[in-house]
């Protein structure tokens, strides 16, 4: 049972807060969706949920209906576009929390600024989604039916040793790699992005050999609160189409979506599927 | 005058192993293009120059044929897609070149050890290709007739420092930031790619900032004798098309093909182009 009777679901883009608003609500918890405009979809909320939007750069505001509401526990679920200075009108309180750097910060910093913020100031408390979706995070190992064929073994070495280098940078954790070249780095164009350009880019399959991989770890200074590496159904067949040869994320750090029907898909479209530790125990 | 009367100008993609002809036969020297078959369009240099072509994996007859011909001196020019291995189809000396490594070798590595082995093994000399041509290589300094705007120092400063840490991992060199966001990161696509994705990443230009900035550097173990990073007029008109404010290279470590050319179009398109030493020293 969550310890807390109240949650306020600060909603981002996709359907993964409607998936938290769903199991938080079957455990007896009443569920607020703060939907994040021009980001979450609010008819999605409307009819099944207290709701109301707000803005991303009117943070006194926010903060005041949150108190309003009496809820002091709070997720960040969903991905966020990151708007313009105009779309966003930051208030004075928003300028606060993030200062002068705003709009240098990485994403990361961003939100890492804002949950400490929340936390440790005005006494509120961000939990990770998993908290709710218990079972979001998978495990280390095979997840699948396919097992990870012994000659892409070393394309999933040299992409978790270019993600874990590349960890500081605060730029996309993605990479897709084969035979030993790193096909695409990802930064702001997403996952989907990525693995569509690199399936064109791919070696012929002439050889008969694997495909690309996908792998996509955490970036090390990720806060697990918001904004963990996701990946779902929509993943795979988009793998599948671009003939990779399988997917790698990582156990513990990142979200599985749909975990059934991703697994499915991967059998279903003959990939792999692996959960890694930290990116150094590959094998 | 260049210290040798034959060149052998081994030549990949593009019409720069063709300058390069030019250029060595107007100083007198006696030009043999080595054209890489599937690589370089024959048709370039047929009719003008001593031909051969050569196929990448047959090593021995390319050697051989260098020999019979007497060249001891060598340019790399041009842009090579990597073969498959069905393609390349290695002869014995290609996989003593290379050893057991070839398909795991970045490119780098790659062109090192072939280098290395002509160098070292068979007293052939391969040359930088500003040996000839000797104004492709930049200066430091703002080459165009724009300044650099000072709001986009800090993403000038973070494409170069985000660089330099990848510079290790043997991918791509080009970084595209706006406002402090890396929006995208060069690997096997190309610079021509990322710019195109990235014009549709760029925050909106309704508070009238800077567009995004191109930062392409070489890396730091790039062999200067082949494939440093080069850039040109098409590299100004896919970045004024994208609405990015400028462009950054490397002084001494890059090449800038059709220089008077690519700097008028920089200056017709209001694009700064700025040629730092290291991407240390981005003031």
């Amino acid at each position: 049972m969550v310890p807390f009777e109240k949650l306020g679901i600060v909603a981002g883009r996709g359907d993964l807060p409607l998936k938290v608003a769903q199991r938080a609500s079957s455990m007896g918890v009443g569920v607020t969706v703060l939907i994040l405009k021009d980001q979450a979809d609010p008819t999605l909320y409307q009819d099944q949920y207290a709701c109301h939007i707000i803005r991303m750069g009117a943070a006194q505001a926010s903060i005041d209906l949150v108190r309003s509401l009496g809820i002091r526990d709070l997720v960040f679920v969903g991905a966020v576009n990151r708007p313009s200075l105009f779309e966003l009108r930051p208030d004075k309180k928003a300028l606060t929390i993030v200062g002068s750097s705003l709009m240098k910060l990485g994403d990361d910093g961003l939100l890492r600024s804002v949950i400490s913020y929340l936390e440790e100031k005005e006494g509120l408390i961000v939990h990770p989604i998993h908290t709710i979706l218990d079972d979001i995070m998978p495990e280390t190992g095979q997840l699948g039916a396919l097992a990870v064929p012994s000659e892409v073994q070393a394309d999933i070495d040299k992409g978790c040793a270019v993600l874990n280098a590349m960890a500081g940078l605060d730029i996309g954790q993605a990479v897709v790699v084969q035979n030993g070249v790193i096909l695409g780095v990802e930064a702001a164009e997403g996952t989907d992005s990525l693995i569509e350009r690199c399936g064109h880019l791919k070696r012929a399959g002439r050889e008969g050999g694997p495909g690309p991989v996908l792998v996509k770890l955490s970036k090390r200074q990720q806060t697990e609160r918001a904004d963990l590496p996701t990946i779902g159904p929509n993943t795979i067949s988009a793998a599948a189409r671009a003939g990779f040869s399988g997917v790698v994320i990582q156990a513990g750090r990142s979200l599985l979506v749909s975990k059934a029907e991703t697994i499915a898909a991967a059998d279903a479209a003959g990939l792999f599927l692996l959960a890694v530790t930290d990116g150094n125990d590959t094998q």
